[in-house]
């Protein structure tokens, strides 16, 4: 059989996958879930219809999302996930040896059941004995936690449906409030070629909210135009720099490196025009 | 009327974009070539099935290409673009004020003609009183000029069909024998996460054959992946590093900046593995 799924990322762009097997279809109360296996992506998570992640590039986005505020931070002892359910940032948060306990906040709990049975090599985490899974409501988490984490990671789906309120400036406040001092937010943020009102909204606030604040950059093939967007908030430290060279493993990575990381936070020049921290050029 | 043009990217996963017009359908001597209009992408280029730009995001692979090795050498005055039939890398290199002479050595005639009806924003470079068109057999007109360019950019198709001998180590001992001293030559070299034996042949090769090398990324959303790789290869100057920052007027680009040149050469850590620069790491 020629089974394929396509993810429509925008009403006029499809990205199309041969599926060899369908591991698992369920209505959740909050998603229509899948796991399939693909011939390209290995195994994938859709919620939605929107690819979550694949075995073959989820790597990117995890390190990435969790190593640069943890690496930038120095230090991280507690940490929160929100969203995330996959448990593959909580993957990448356990290899940091500071990391005392990691709350993830995840409204699903079946997402996170299906990717514990299927998706072993990105949840495994989840039962580490320094991760506390908190299945709820991530910004009532947030609300009611000030003072309370060294890092804050944001891992939220598209802003669409129950994620818009992750992208609110309400929530980044409420994030704020969360940190200790010194601490560090950062969340996922959408393509730079397709959202560029989402990026450059997103920004704003950030820059609003946080005296400290850094756009940084990642491909990630299965996402939207394959080049994700990350933004981060500090409370102190530089989030385009690595504080400490020993908190992660070397070869431990295979994406991240502390001179990847820096890399990553030197925009293109039409990314630095669309989150307003140069005025557009008058060109030719 | 739906209609919808898809590249299978590989067997196994297809990239499909909702097209407004056919604007040409031809078959060419060499191409089965397409010019279409879609709503996502713009105007966009379709040689053998394969996306060869989209006026949406081809700036980035130009500017990458033609910008890196020219601020690189810091004082081009002749440069050769082998393939690059569109135009597009020509336009950017004409933003070099050092350059006096561009030849553009492409085998189809009929690409040159199709871009200058129906993407004078790509191929308006070409009527520029700086450029010749050599039309013919790329290979060919490199081994004929011995010593003859200070930068050459080998702008080919897929290594499939008359392109590959482009990615052939006699194809790039012929290019260093025809750069001047101090001359860099610079490839688009496919996907990191599509083309890895591609790449991981092309980087030994230009390591036997020049003195200095390096890899480049940039993102480019059309292409397998949305990553794109180049290598390049100088018989002096350091390809990582911009000579003179006065080559290019700030603002004539909308990626290349000085210090995204810098940091394009900073590499995932499973980029440099792939390319043996560093040994794979075990890992847990």
């Amino acid at each position: 059989m020629d089974l394929w799924f396509t993810e429509y990322q925008t009403p006029a762009v499809g990205l199309a996958c041969r599926v060899t097997r369908t591991l698992l279809r369920q209505k959740t109360a909050y998603h229509d879930m899948a796991i399939l296996e693909t011939e390209a992506f290995g195994r994938m998570l859709v919620l939605n219809g929107a690819i979550q992640l694949s075995t073959a590039d989820e790597f990117v986005y995890h390190e990435m999302l969790a190593h640069v505020p943890l690496q930038a931070h120095g230090r991280p002892r507690r940490v929160l996930v929100v969203g995330g359910g996959d448990g593959g940032t909580v993957r990448e948060v356990l290899r940091h040896p500071s990391v005392e306990e990691v709350v993830l906040a995840e409204i699903d709990q079946e997402v996170v059941s299906a990717c514990q049975a299927y998706l072993p090599e990105v949840a495994g985490g989840l039962s580490d004995p320094r991760v506390t899974l908190a299945i709820g409501d991530g910004v009532a988490h947030v609300e009611s936690h000030p003072g309370s984490y060294d890092v804050i990671l944001v891992d939220s789906t598209d802003p669409v449906g129950p994620a818009t309120r992750l992208f609110s400036r309400e929530f980044l406040e409420s994030c704020r409030r969360a940190l200790r001092p010194g601490g560090v937010v950062a969340a996922q943020t959408e393509s730079p070629f397709y959202h560029r009102e989402v990026m450059a909204r997103c920004f704003s606030d950030f820059q609003a909210t946080f005296p400290v604040t850094g756009v940084y950059l990642a491909p990630v093939p299965t996402y939207p135009s394959g080049l994700w967007s990350f933004m981060v908030g500090s409370l102190g430290p530089d989030p385009s720099r690595p504080a400490d060279l020993d908190g992660l493993a070397a070869g431990a990575t295979r994406y991240y490196t502390p001179e990847v990381h820096r890399a990553a936070f030197v925009l293109p020049r039409f990314v630095q025009e669309l989150v307003g921290l140069v005025q557009p050029a008058v060109r030719p």
